[in-house]
């Protein structure tokens, strides 16, 4: 039996259909028995790199007017909870640099669903401290040394190159999955994905 | 039992994504036991109105190169055969306005399915005259006729009339299926349109 590739799963905490995705992506995973390298990143650099000043649901209207429905009907598809975000696109660098400091342990996947509850089914300010900090503390880990940890200097400078070779790879939206250099956009590629790292 | 509403199916003859959903559009529509109204539509007008001057696969260069690496993959997937046009996106107004005839006559669907295999399986330019009137005949419908037909004034306002109705509805892209004033978009989308439409 051949080792499956793992599939790098892109992700940011603003994106919603990486809400999506973050959700799904371990029950996928386990129905291809494929294991999966969690990659949280930021958008907005890549997004500045087009010129834009936001995200494109925010900048093309009718495409925006859409998207919030087809949330509301895929979150339901899923079975996931939803609610439209006050603020859009949130950008929590902190969180994203935790997620990163988690992408190796055991709690990273834990910490990035509970920060994607927080954004697109409670509507809050995942940008906030002291609630990436309240979140920490629920789930039993030392918080504020945690806190520290992510804002080293040696951290701050993972997640730049992180997104910067999401750049170089073309990356231009979020979820992506890469399967050695094979590209799958969005939450609807998902299981196309793991078909492939699976090798089936 | 109650009568099933029917899917509005809205699509571009110059539209990639356009030509898997006209591929699969009758086996989806049947498996779900709902009728299909085909809409053939322009989108340049309504990418126009977004101050747009081509595709955003065009305009958007790291887009755009994914876009024919899904296409490959999608294709494969759905057994279609697929080769990349060498000029995209083709605009095919003639081809459009002979759609919206046959639209509710027996032969629409099946010239549909032709002019987007020329596009998309042959790479031939299906803003041809000759062309077209190639594939009427080959289908042994009243060629010379149809091609008259289809531009009388009252063809050419219908389409106008598509075209400012899709801009209205908040139409971006295509394809996009309407079932009621709910909005679906894109080949991804055309079974939950059908699943709705159904009642499931």
């Amino acid at each position: 039996m051949s080792t499956p590739i793992p599939v790098e799963f892109w992700y940011d905490f603003g994106s919603n259909y990486s809400y999506l995705a973050v959700m799904r992506i371990e029950a996928v995973a386990k129905k291809y028995g494929v294991p999966v390298q969690w990659r949280p990143f930021l958008l907005g650099p890549i997004f500045q790199s087009f010129g834009w000043n936001d995200s494109p649901f925010v900048l093309q209207k009718e495409k925006g007017d859409y998207v919030w429905k087809d949330m509301v009907r895929e979150s339901k598809k899923y079975g996931l909870p939803f609610r439209r975000p006050t603020t859009f696109p949130r950008t929590a660098v902190q969180a994203t640099r935790l997620a990163l400091l988690g992408s190796n342990a055991e709690w990273g996947a834990e910490f990035s669903r509970r920060i994607m509850l927080l954004n697109f089914a409670l509507d809050q300010d995942i940008a906030s401290d002291s609630l990436v900090l309240a979140v920490l503390r629920d789930m039993g880990l030392p918080a504020d040394a945690l806190m520290v940890a992510a804002r080293a200097d040696e951290v701050k400078a993972r997640l730049r190159d992180q997104v910067a070779l999401a750049h170089r790879m073309g990356m231009f939206g979020a979820p992506t999955c890469m399967v050695g250099s094979e590209m799958f956009w969005g939450n609807d590629r998902l299981d196309d994905a793991f078909r492939l790292a699976a090798g089936r």
